[in-house]
C-alpha cells in the first residue's frame, strides 16, 4: 500500500495546512505521485519535440498544457515562463515550477554539469499570490559528483527549507553525473546514494533514473536500495525516452510493486504522442499509480474506444 | 494575421494594465514588433558606426535617437546610459533598455561568451519613475551553449519575472554560441531550441538570428520550427549586417508571411544610412511589419519624393 | 575531570541562558559530549548503510533516529532534511543540524574538497521556532589546506558568531585535506593546528580524527598537542570506521584519560549495528564519556542481558 | 566652444539640482573639466612618487592635497582612504573618489586586468553626509577586452545609475587591455569604441588615453572619432608620464581644439613637480582648459615671477 | 616625536569621539602603537606554539591572554573566536579582532595567497555591544600582487569605511606576495608601495615587514620610503621570528628613531617566551615604543629582579 507522508516539521500551522492540501491534491489522495515532466524544452532544447516518431502536436508547447489539463496527472512540472504564459487557459492543472534548468549543449567531457536556480522563492510566492494557480510545489535538479555539486546542494537545501514555509512541496531530480561519476550514472548503489542525499536535503519526492542491471536492463528489485535509503522521502522514477506502452506500463508497475516507488515522472513518453493518445496513456499511468490497478486494467484504457 | 498576445500571469491588476498598454504601444496595436536595435556601440564598439559604406551621420550616437524619434519604430533598444543622456530631447520614443551587453573583443576561441546584467531592476524602476519616459520593456541576451549559460539563464529568469511586475515587457536575444556550439550558430533546429528556451524563461518576444539553409542562405520555411517552439512567445528576427533595401524587405516579408515571425529587430540596416534614408527605410519596414503591406508597397516608401 | 565550559561572550543574557541550557543538555551535565554522527548519507552516500557487516536495520534512515531516541547520546548530528522528516516522532532527542555536507564522489586528486553551507542561520532559527525540537547547536566541516579553505573558514566564522546569538552551540569538524596536505591528514602536529584553528573560529567543540603514530596506530599521547592547542574549545575524536567494541572503548577511554579529549563523535560504529546492539553500544560509550567509568564497566553494558 | 552638459535623466528634482551644482563647480562654469588624477599610489604603488626626476615633495601624499588645494583644479580624484585622512585640512577642494583601483604587479601576460569596486555607494553617501566635503562625483576604471570585463561593466553600470541619484557625476577611466587587445591599447578606433562604451554606461566624462598614430605619436585629429562616438559623454585625455611643459600644453591645446575633448586628467605631470612648480603648471593647464587661452598665454604662467 | 593622529573624516560626532577614545587607549596617549600580534594559530597553525625553543607555556592559547593582560601592550590582535572564549577573564585588555586569516598550508607555488573576511562588521558591532570588551579596532591582511588582490582590496576598503562609523580603528597587514612578486617580498620600494596602498584604503595603522637591504639585513634607513608613502597612516613593523632580546630592541629602536615608524607588532618574540619573560619583554618594548626610552633603559627591564 502507498505510504501517506506527513508534512515535514518547521512550518507554521497555516503552512502545514497548505502543504497538506497540496500533498493531497497532487497525490490525488493516494500518497502516490504521477508527475508529468515537461522541462525538456530547456534540458533537451527542441530535440524531444520534433522529428522521428514524435507527434506533430508536440511542436507547440501548448500541447503539454492541453494534455496536463485533460489527463489525470498529479502535477505538471515545467518552467515558470511557460506556466505564466499558458496558465490562464489551463487553470485547473496543479503546477510544479522547475526552478533550475540547463541545456544539454555542453557535454560532460567538456565540463561537469551545472544548473542554477532561475527564480527566487520570493518571486515564486508572488507569482502564486497573483496568478491564483494551483502551484503545489517546486522542483530542482542536483548532479551529485559534479564539480559544481556544492553550489547546487546549497541552492537546493535553501529552497527546500523555504518551500514548506510557503506550503509548497519540494521535488528533487537527483542524477549522479560528471567526470568523477563516469559511466556509473545508473548504478543501483550510486542511485540509492543520490536518493538518500535528496532525503537529507529534505525533498518530499526524489526523482531518480531507474537503475540498470549489468545487462543494461531495468530491474525493479534494484530499486529497493534507493527506496530504503530515501526513507520517508518518496521515490519516483523518470520515464526515460519513448517506449512502447505495454513495456512502459509493465516497468512502471514493477517499479511500484517490486521496487516500492511511490509514483512516476513521465515526460517524453506522454507528450511525444498526439493529444488523444497522450491523454489515454496518462489515464493508464494514473490507473497504475493512483488507482493501484494492474497492467492489464491499465492497458484497456489505451483503446481509442474507451 | 498577427497574434495578439495576452499579458503573462503573475502580476497585479495595475501591472497587468500597464503591461497591456506597453504591449499595445510597442506593437502599435498590430501585435507585431518593429524593434530598432541600437546596442552595437557596446556589442561591436565603434565598428558599426564608421568606415566603409556607413553614413557619416552614424558617428554620433544622437543619430540613433533622431531616427527612432522620427521613424515609426515600435521601440528603440539601447543601453540605459544613452537613454538617460538623450531621452529628454526624444521623449516620445518607446524605449527598451538592453540590460546586458559585452564587447566583441574576446573571441569565442579564447573564452565562451558571457554578458552580465548591468542595472538592477530596482534601478530601472526608479529611472522610469523619475524620467517619465515611455520605457516599455527590458532586453537581455543569452548565449545557450556557453560555459557561462547558467549565470545568464538565472539572471534572465529573474528579471523576466520582475519585468511584468513593473508592467514591462521582456525581450530575449537568444544566440547559441560557444565552444560546444561551434559552427552551428545558425542551425534551424538549434535556433528553434533557443526560441523555446526563451519561452521557458518567460520572454514576451525572442530575437533570433534567422536560420540558414545548407547553402548558407536564409529560408523563411526554416523559421517555422522556431516559431512553433516559441509558442506564445513571439519570434522576431535580427536584421544582420547591412543589406540592400529590396533584398532586406523581401526577406523580412518572407520571415513574417512564410516563417510566421511577429516582427523584426533591425539595427545596422537602419542606422548605417543617413537620417532621411534611415527614416524612409524604417517606414518601409513599418509598412510590412505593422501595416501588413506588400514588399512593393513598402519599396515605394523608399523614394525620396515620398 | 571534565572541564565545564563557560558560554562564549557576545550574546544577550537570554541567549547566554539558552546556550547554557543547551550545553548542559548535550553534555548531560558532565562537560563531555557524546555526539552521535549521522551525516554519512551525504558524506559517503549509501556506502556506510548497506553491505558487508552492516546490519540490515541501517538501510533505513529511521534506524538512526531510533537509536538516537533510545540511547543516551548527547546529541544526534545529521542534515536538516532528515530532522524535519523524522523529528516529530523523535522529539526528545537533542539535535545538531550539520550545516554543510558534500559527497565523496570527487577524489582529492581531481579537486580539493569543498563543502558549502546548506541552510542559512535564519532558516535554522525559523525551524527551531516552528518545530519545537531540542536543537542544541549546529555543525560545519572545514578542510584546512584545501584550495577552498578561505570560503569555508568565512562561512564557518559567520555561522559560529550567529549560533550563540541564537543560544546554539557550534561544533566544527576539522579535517586537514587537499593537494597541499597530501598524506599528512592524520599527522598529530597538523591536527593540533586544525584544532587550534577551530578554537580561533570560536567552535565550542572541535571534532578531529585521532592522530596516528608513525606505525599508523592511534596513540592517546599524541592527542595532547591538539587538546592543548584548542584551549577552551573542547576536543572530541571521530570514531572512524567500524571497529570491535572492546578495542573501540579502550581507544575512547585512552583518548579521554590520556589524550584529554572531552567526548567523542561516533557514527558508523553505532549505526552499522542492529538496533539493540547499537543502543547497548551507546550505553557503553555513555558510561565512559559521561559517567567517567572504566572500560570494564562499560563492556558489561554490551551484554544482551543488561 | 565647450559644450555645457545637461543633467542625465532619471533622478529627482533635488538630485538634479545637486548634480548641476556639482557639474558647474567641477567644470568651473566652463563645461570643461581639469581633473587632477591622484590614484597612482595604488595603480603604480610608489613608482610614481620617488626616484629619477620626481620632486622629493612627492614622497608625501599630502603633496597631492596641497597642490589640489592651492591650484585651480576642477576636482582631485583619489582613493577614499586619503580623502578621509586629509580632507579636514583641505576642505575647499572638490573631490572625486576613485571607487576601484588595482596594483600593477600582475602583468597582463599573467592574467587579464581586473579592478573591483572598493566602497559601496551607500558608504560614499554616508561619507559625504558626515564629512561635509565637496564630493562632486565618483570614478571607476573599466578594461574593455579583459576577461573580467563583464564584472567591471556590471559594477560600473550600477554605480553610474546610483551616482546621479545622489547628485554625483560619474567619470569612467576606459582602457582597452588584456590578452585579446594585445598591442592595440592606443589604437584610435578601439579607443573610440571604449569612449562609446562609456557613453552607453552613462558616464558624464570618459577618460581615455590619447590614441597614437602609426609612428607612435599623439595626433589630435585621431581623437575626433572618440569624441564623436562618446556623444554627449564628454571626453578627457589622460596626461601620461611626465613630459616637458611646453610639449604637454601644446598637446593639451591640440586635444581640445583639434580633437574636441572637454578637458584633461593630469596626474604625474603635476605631482612629480615640486609644489610651486606644480601649482604654476596647474594654472597653465587651467588657462587652456577653463579659460580657453592659447599655449603662449598658458606658458607665461609657468614663470616663477607670475 | 610621535605623531598624534586625527580621526578620519566621515563619521558622526559620537563615532568620532569613540574613535578618539580608542586611539588614545591603544596608543596609551603616546601616538605610538604596541600591537601584540596573536593571529598565528591560524596563520601558522601550531608551528609557532610548540617545539624547539618555544616555552611550554605557549602550547595553551590562554598564555596569549595572560601576557596581554599583565603586560603593557597597546592592543592584542587575535581572532574573534579566542576573544569570545577568553575575554570574560581578561576584560581589561584592549582587543583588535583580526577579521581575516588563512593557514600557511598552500604554498605560493601552488596558488597565490588569499584570505577572506570571517565576520561581518555587523557581527563585530553586536559582539562589542554584548561583550562589553574594549574592542579598539579591527585588522585585515592584504596581499598586493596576489591574483586574489582585487577581492581582498574590496573587502578591506569596505570594512575600513565601516570601522570608524563604529568608532573602531583599522589596522592593515600589508604583505606583497604571489607569483608576480616572487622574491621581492621584502624589497624596500615594494613595501613602501604596499604602505601607500594601505593609506589609500584608509588604514589607521599599516603593519609591514621591515625591508631588507641587499645583504638580507634590516636597515632602518630603508623604512623611510614606506613611512613617507604612508603619510598620515602610521607604519608599524612586524617583529618576525624569535630573536634575541638585545638585537630585537635595538632593531625596534632603529625602526622608530631612524625609520620613523610609530610602533611595532610583535607576536612570536613575545609569546614564545614563558610568561614572566614575555611580560618583562613587553615592558621593554613598551619602554621604547610608548615611553620613548633608550635601548639600554629598556634592557634593564628584562632583568628578573625588576
Amino acid at each position: 500500500m502507498p505510504k501517506i507522508a506527513q508534512a515535514p516539521l518547521g512550518m507554521s500551522a497555516e503552512s502545514t495546512h497548505r502543504w497538506t492540501e497540496n500533498y493531497r491534491l497532487t497525490t490525488q489522495d493516494s500518497g502516490r505521485l504521477f508527475l508529468m515532466a515537461g522541462d525538456q524544452k530547456v534540458e533537451h532544447l527542441n530535440d524531444d519535440f520534433i522529428g522521428g516518431r514524435v507527434a506533430t502536436d508536440d511542436a507547440d508547447p501548448e500541447h503539454l498544457f492541453r494534455i496536463a489539463s485533460e489527463a489525470p496527472v498529479g502535477c505538471f512540472a515545467t518552467q515558470m515562463g511557460l506556466i505564466a504564459r499558458y496558465g490562464m487557459d489551463y487553470s485547473d492543472t496543479p503546477y510544479l515550477p522547475k526552478l533550475n534548468s540547463k541545456t544539454h549543449l555542453i557535454p560532460t567531457a567538456q565540463r561537469d554539469p551545472v544548473s542554477l536556480q532561475w527564480q527566487s522563492m520570493t518571486q515564486i510566492r508572488d507569482f502564486v499570490r497573483h496568478s491564483g494557480l494551483k502551484v503545489i510545489g517546486v522542483g530542482y535538479t542536483i548532479y551529485p559528483g559534479s564539480e559544481f555539486e556544492p553550489t547546487m546542494l546549497s541552492e537546493a537545501a535553501r529552497l527546500i527549507r523555504d518551500a514548506p514555509a510557503m506550503g509548497l512541496l519540494a521535488v528533487i531530480w537527483a542524477y549522479p553525473r560528471g567526470q568523477a561519476v563516469g559511466t556509473r550514472e545508473q548504478d543501483a548503489h550510486l542511485i540509492a546514494g543520490a536518493a538518500g542525499l535528496a532525503a537529507c536535503l529534505g525533498a518530499d519526492f526524489v526523482k531518480i533514473n531507474p537503475p540498470l542491471n549489468t545487462a543494461g536492463a531495468m530491474d525493479g528489485t534494484l530499486l529497493g536500495e534507493a527506496v530504503a535509503a530515501a526513507g520517508r522521502t518518496q521515490v519516483i522514477c523518470a520515464g526515460g525516452s519513448e517506449t512502447g506502452a505495454p513495456e512502459f506500463l509493465q516497468r512502471l508497475h514493477e517499479q511500484i510493486h517490486v521496487g516500492g516507488t511511490q509514483g512516476c515522472a513521465t515526460g517524453r513518453n506522454v507528450h511525444q504522442r498526439n493529444q488523444p493518445d497522450a491523454i489515454r496513456f496518462c489515464k493508464a499511468i494514473h490507473a497504475i499509480v493512483v488507482h493501484n490497478q494492474s497492467v492489464d486494467e491499465a492497458l484497456k484504457l489505451l483503446s481509442p474506444n474507451t
